[in-house]
């Protein structure tokens, strides 16, 4: 396990990396500390030969509560504001442009901040107590910066809603308005988790990253580009290794044995 | 209370407007005429200092019909219809640019047009028998213009359904659709539209026109440059003064005094 | 009818004609001679003066298993896969493109190129027991092209599941993913898709042409370029026979007489 400020990163099965944040006296958190060492460990994940998928948790009662009051109530100029919150799109678009597949693991609270991280996961899975909010506009600081990424998933009546009174949804909500995947019983999270984790670790490394890379490409360009785009992503996709292994083992019956594991 | 042509405007609570469409002779239609005073009314609304919140309704049956058919029928040139569907798009496009949030209290029908007034409004509570439509279909008349804000509603094959047949869908469907928020008996419309306006009138006034401009912007821009411009309207929001009274309440734990109320 | 290598092309009903891929023994799979024999009917549909509403169907156990495996095994330069996948991106945007509207009939397996058909067209209903599936992780070649479609239908993190994991989900959940308009029990889907069918081809020809094309048009707009596209192909729409006939037999409560038919 290594451990740097605030967030621990640790393998907990083959392929399977476990990212830790953990500060939970101020209940997870995204202090710019806290920021600054996700950014770096997903930036080093994203490069490693050894990580398939990354699943990301909290520590203590629940996942984050989002950016930290008393420090942004510390802060006086305006360079140190955009500076934090430029910080913070670093570490979700880290998220959405990397290489590895991520899992949002979701326990107690995800809000603002920590919800537009659960946002920018590729995957979520929660307790079935957990609760999501953008509850900024409580404190006179609208969720600008949550909303890009909660409303990409999230349609737009919904998510005004939410941004408009601040009023969290619970677990059932959120899968129906497709901001999580599935939910469970607390004692059940992490082995549901540990078993989705391990069924995309067990494909081929190199079909994942360029399946993840496209998706998010494809997804902000017009049909006409969107396929022209993705046929030569296939393409090159087909003239690796693994394409004409799957294939062949598939026509043969029998299980892959991926080169770019 | 102020009256315009089949428009009356009045205030219900304390930053409450009700605009009230109050042609219901015509159900409600959008006629010309009661565009160009729901246009009028709306560009007041958003430059007055009182109004946080604006609830739209319809007299009457129901929310509105749509277009006035015999208004329609009586055109002959083109440039007339032209500029018939130009003033009904720039209606709602002040929903969607202005600074105030609109809900919409629907009873009855919100069909063609009022379906698309209810698409454009921010937040939307039915009754539990209202029923929406774009059923220009039938009437040979496709409802390009209201698929416009519905399709930015509604997913696309559930939308198609809609255009090509023209048959209603329910107030349940329509929650399920992510058209509305949600729906309640007839008798307790009122006081759950109510209640949720106050909760958005008790949040701070300019954090709200903030967020919603906000929103709609970033919604058409990709990701990468939708986090650089909320990076910059949070910046801007943390250096007014509301951000820091509202954080500052929330540490020391007592209700926020907000300035710009 | 008419027969043309794997595609059987037949009037079922007054305007309504049924494309049924007829290739049993391979799944229906989108082998090259298929996908050109495909693309063929369609183009010649979109501009015959008879048909008003297209069905397509798959014969055997299912709709389409997607590509054809054996084919792609066989290929060995990187031009003849590209222009396999461009082939088959011309397949869809013809469809979507195309004017007249397009409704699924899904029965068995719709996956990976298949389940792109069916994300493709405008209307899909399906047996209860159909299946639907970005599968190609598991054999190393993921469904890049695929998911164009699908993910312009299936929000991001139910889309992301389907494509890391490659599993199948069943009608219930394609239904609520937005994938599929309904889903009905095997012996009554073919009554329901011919329902549909009528009542789409009961309305004015030149109204469906008109809308279908400005539809998926104005959904790769910003919302004001939208309005400004969709006010004129009203006024366009407005100025044509059928919809002053329309509004005619509306006001004086009687059927319609369409000239396009």
């Amino acid at each position: 396990m290594k451990k740097i400020s605030n967030v621990k990163v640790s393998t907990i099965d083959k392929g399977i990396t476990s990212v830790l944040i953990d500060d939970a006296s101020s209940y997870n958190s995204l202090s710019s500390v806290t920021l600054k060492s996700l950014l770096t460990v997903f930036k080093n994940l994203n490069k490693d030969n050894i990580t398939k998928v990354i699943i990301i948790e909290g520590s203590g009662k629940g996942f984050s509560a989002g950016h930290n009051l008393k420090e942004l109530k510390s802060y006086k100029k305006k360079k140190d504001y955009q500076k934090l919150f430029n910080l913070c799109s670093d570490l979700m678009m880290e998220i959405v442009d990397g290489r590895k597949p991520v899992i949002a693991k979701v326990h107690g609270s995800a809000y603002a901040a920590g919800c537009q991280l659960v946002a920018s996961c590729d995957l979520v899975l929660s307790t079935d107590d957990a609760k999501f909010a953008t509850p900024g506009v409580n404190i006179g600081l609208f969720c600008s910066t949550p909303m890009v990424a909660v409303s990409r998933k999230v349609s737009k009546k919904r998510m005004m809603k939410m941004l408009l009174t601040g009023e969290p949804i619970d677990a059932i909500t959120a899968k129906e308005f497709g901001l999580i995947n599935d939910f469970y019983p607390k004692e059940k999270l992490h082995d549901e988790v540990l078993s989705l984790a391990r069924t995309i670790a067990s494909k081929s490394n190199l079909t994942i990253k360029l399946g993840k890379r496209a998706f998010y490409k494809q997804a902000e360009m017009p049909l006409k580009k969107a396929y022209k785009f993705t046929s030569k992503v296939m393409t090159e996709n087909m003239m690796a290794m693994d394409a004409k292994e799957g294939i062949s083992a598939f026509v043969e019956k029998r299980k892959p044995n991926w080169k770019d594991k």
